[in-house]
């Protein structure tokens, strides 16, 4: 039992001008968490409970699938990172440092190489393997906008756990057995989810899927289908349509378009001096807008490429940083267009009068990437690369073709699925956990090879899986929150029961240390208010505040043998004898 | 229980080239760590479970003297730490780096300035006080030379507690209560330790203590005396001689001592050429030494100084740099010497026949401290500040006086202590708890105030308290273990009982099966080495390496009801008949 008179707890009536969502709010006022630095925290006494319980439940899943439990420092050398690529790879998302001697180190964002490393150290033969090894630990990563306090902070703890098999079928299991785990973990963390297709990013690997839990604070975007589909956007992958018969089609022909430099005005000047024969009105998705990018490669080489798309469709910021990583995205400056001439801002088309203007082989040598839906034999309106000039009718597959595809416009509600589920919606999400099927990269970037059955020395294949404690922490607050403060589910809550002893009448407190004694000794954890000269106003704000999933308040009827047990999450108080109060709290 | 065969372990036959000391050794061949680079260590599933055993003794008896747990980001921002100095202070003994955006922060080595802020920022009142908050975390050093595995990591686990009392009395009860929780923790933990006086070091304050645990394989030197006098080598305190009358001593006259540059050609030169006339030799201790030194402050200023101290002691590393500290201390070098050519090396002393050469108010202005025994009336054979002459019955006090004094030289058995309980022994030690009354330096510092009970600001003060958890841990091995292996003690052991079942036969395979789970069920964590196909001498070196306290042996006379019991520490072995085996456990 711990009392509130001796807790190292100060909980606060105002919201902190600091926090921007719920989640963040809440656990400053609880006095759960304070700000250490940007994006650092302070764990308090409470805050550290809560912690342990959804660490526990991380814990016991990750035993109960055979996880075993190391822990790995959190400065790390550069050497191992430098061998897998990632040292680089990671620009500026993580923390690197210099020790006396000068040797670079980093602190550890995820531990991939490091586990890897650790197993072929130790393990020689194909007896020793499936594995799986877990670490819960804290993470460092240097965000750009550390935010929303422990959504997205720079120091974390996280689960990871790294699987090792030798064949795909033993990887297949792991990876499922984790997927199980990290379905049980959210259920008993009380945090919905949805499964979703993603992007693997920086760790490389074949087969990746996230944890994304529906919430409007997440920074991802889900993309579901009534069908079954679900996907993060940024692994979506766009139906294209039927390529279009060339033979037959109209030829090309350039026409003066005058200051048309945009979709908007390019597509209102076409409907009014150059309408369609069949009276359709030209629309932005006739249009082919070609976005220039300049791509920054880790090593710090650079390279100009164009993305043709539809003009009513954007390119998204996520999903083209995927599409080229680990390459740095931005809109080409406009030195860029200084040095092609051949690129006229506002004008610009794979062709023109001279030739092809776009891709390795044209005559500005860009590459020059095509969205899905620009198939053979697609007729669009797009520039001439010639000032106040478009082509209207150009053919793709005839008149111009791409060097590749791209998946780099936005996704919208009513897009196809690609498994053929029907029409998408999109919502948004946070990643809560992350499970990988890394492959081979990084045993055979680090030397990690075993001896199997039959002697022959062969490369194991991992998976990853990781979970963000402390990020998972604040999504239950998010998730379990009213106008009055948290809700905490039972089995993460820092105590089961908060009893309150209210007014003056020190009879009233006897009562009530002995009441807190019983509650105990039912095997409750309870957080024992027995602040005297603090008025049952601020108790009870307590009371909603901290919001353990019972609270049981010895006032003015205590000497009656009269208690009332609050039930925080429906509001329900209901008066019951004290040598009832078991039987009430078990119900 | 944990079956061997599942364990995530490799225990290695030989002793690592890369450990120096036993519990290294030890700790890497029973798979307790691996390295992770310099300094750096992962921690296997064997050695976390060690390490979660002394966390938890820690906890406990931090928690029973109402310590609150809270825990700190390991990423630190600077300002902080700038406010103290320490920033500047810890010199390169600590881990800097840059975010993103060029901010300065640092790898906490310890959290006074974070403790500080956080009591500033949620305590107003004295009614709040006392406090005593704790954290279990990795802290982080850059050591010059990481070295003997666990004993001086640059990552490494530490508890760190510190106290807040809006009074001196506040502050005593505190630090006896940690004092007395140490004494605790370190009985629990099987180590054998000495509470001595120390250097309260970078941290400031007026009154600290050491817990040094002896062992060969320490860094500290334990100074005591049968009278009860205790002290780290850095805090031992001269006892001076009584002074002498300086009327009726002889003048000191200048001899010519050709090639006499050290003490011992010099004392040579003396008892050959210039007998004393009452016959007693010319010993180092009548020599005055004159030692130049170079100090760098942490702000990069330097300055010379030099110690006067007997010819027969030395200057020591470590007590010079706590008299100096936070300066850095060297050795003069010769361009020092060639922009002082007063300073006539070899012959270096505090008087010529021009006047005073050492001391602030001298030709020289280099400031001049003296050895405590350099007492008034003390008559000295020193340099004469002409090459190859010295001067004989420079008396101290008359002929030259130091700018203070300074407990600069080494300590020796026979030596007084300063308590007077008699003459002192030395013997290595190791730190393994560090208690201090910081005082009100860093509340004053940060800005920390509290109303007191008249309604008055008052700045509490502090108290700060830390215990390494690894370093511990690796002192335990090195304390209990013998030539076979480690011998743990019970409370940290990583499993109660090792249970082994031996041979080809699965009908002992099956008892063996029954034996761990009934040994589980007495309430004890097992081990239980279910190998097939490894031999007995392979089993039982594990038994021996890994140092479970008890072992229970399932072999050949398994199926007539017996096992053997062997007790790790005393080696001795027991056969049992298995309806028994509970009692003999219990024993």
């Amino acid at each position: 039992m711990i009392r509130q008179s001796q807790l190292f707890l100060t909980t606060l009536r105002e919201d902190p001008a600091e926090a921007e969502v719920a989640s963040h709010t809440l656990m400053l006022r609880a006095g759960l968490v304070r700000r250490a630095g940007s994006g650092l925290f302070s764990w308090l006494p409470l805050g550290l409970r809560v912690r342990r319980n959804v660490e526990r439940i991380v814990r016991e899943e990750m035993e109960a699938i055979g996880g075993q439990e190391v822990l790995f420092p959190g400065l790390l050398p550069r050497e191992p990172y430098e061998r897998t690529g990632r040292w680089e790879e990671y620009g500026d998302g993580i923390f690197r440092l210099q020790d006396r001697k000068g040797a670079d180190h980093l602190l550890g964002p995820t531990h991939e190489e490091m586990f890897t490393l650790l197993v072929q150290d130790l393990v020689s033969s194909y007896k020793q393997l499936p594995l799986t090894l877990f670490q819960i630990q804290d993470k460092y990563r240097d965000e750009a906008r550390p935010r929303a306090g422990l959504l997205r902070a720079r120091e974390f703890s996280m689960k990871d756990a790294y699987s090792f098999d030798v064949d795909d079928a033993g990887l297949e299991a792991s990876y499922q057995a984790q997927r199980d785990a990290y379905e049980r973990i959210f259920q008993r963390l009380g945090l919905d989810y949805v499964i979703v297709a993603a992007d693997a990013g920086a760790m490389g690997g074949s087969k990746s899927e996230e944890f994304l839990h529906p919430t409007p604070v997440g920074e991802d975007t889900i993309v579901r289908s009534a069908g079954g589909y679900a996907a993060n956007v940024e692994a979506f992958t766009t139906v294209p349509p039927a390529a279009l018969p060339i033979d037959g089609q109209a030829p090309a022909s350039i026409r003066a378009t005058p200051d048309t430099p945009t979709i908007e005005t390019l597509v209102a000047h076409a409907n009014e001096h150059h309408p369609r024969e069949d009276g359709r009105p030209w629309t932005a998705a006739d249009t082919l807008k070609n976005v220039v990018l300049r791509l920054t490669q880790p090593d710090g080489s650079t390279e100009l490429v164009v993305i043709g798309l539809p003009g009513d469709r954007e390119v998204h910021d996520k999903r083209v940083e995927v599409a080229f990583q680990p390459a740095e995205v931005v809109p080409a400056t406009e030195e860029d267009f200084a040095k092609h001439p051949g690129l006229v801002k506002g004008y610009i088309g794979p062709w023109s009068e001279a030739g092809a203007v776009l891709g390795e082989a044209s005559t500005t040598g860009i590459r020059f990437l095509l969205d899905p839906r620009v198939v053979d034999g697609t007729a669009w309106l797009t520039g001439a690369n010639l000032a106040g000039h478009h082509v209207f009718g150009l053919i793709a597959g005839r008149d111009f073709v791409g060097d590749g595809w791209v998946e780099a416009a936005d996704v919208r509600a009513g897009d196809e699925a690609p498994d053929g589920s029907g029409p998408v919606t999109l919502e948004r999400g946070m990643e809560v956990g992350h499970v990988f099927q890394l492959g081979r990269k990084y045993a055979e970037a680090l030397g990690l090879k075993v001896l199997d059955q039959n002697g022959k020395l062969v490369v194991p294949t991992m998976g990853s899986y990781g979970i963000g404690v402390t990020r998972n922490l604040a999504a239950i607050v998010e998730r379990y929150h009213d106008e009055k403060g948290i809700v905490w589910p039972r089995e993460v809550a820092p105590f089961d029961v908060h009893v309150v002893a209210t007014g003056k009448d020190e009879a009233v407190f006897a009562i009530a240390d002995r009441v807190a004694a019983d509650v105990e000794a039912l095997g409750l954890e309870v957080l024992y208010d027995d602040r005297r000269k603090v008025s049952p106003g601020v108790k009870f704000g307590d009371v909603e505040l901290l919001g353990m999933p019972t609270a049981v308040v010895v006032g003015r009827d205590a000497p009656e043998g009269l208690v009332e047990v609050w039930d925080r999450a429906t509001g329900e108080r209901q008066q019951v004898r004290i040598e009832e109060l078991a039987a009430a709290l078990a119900r």
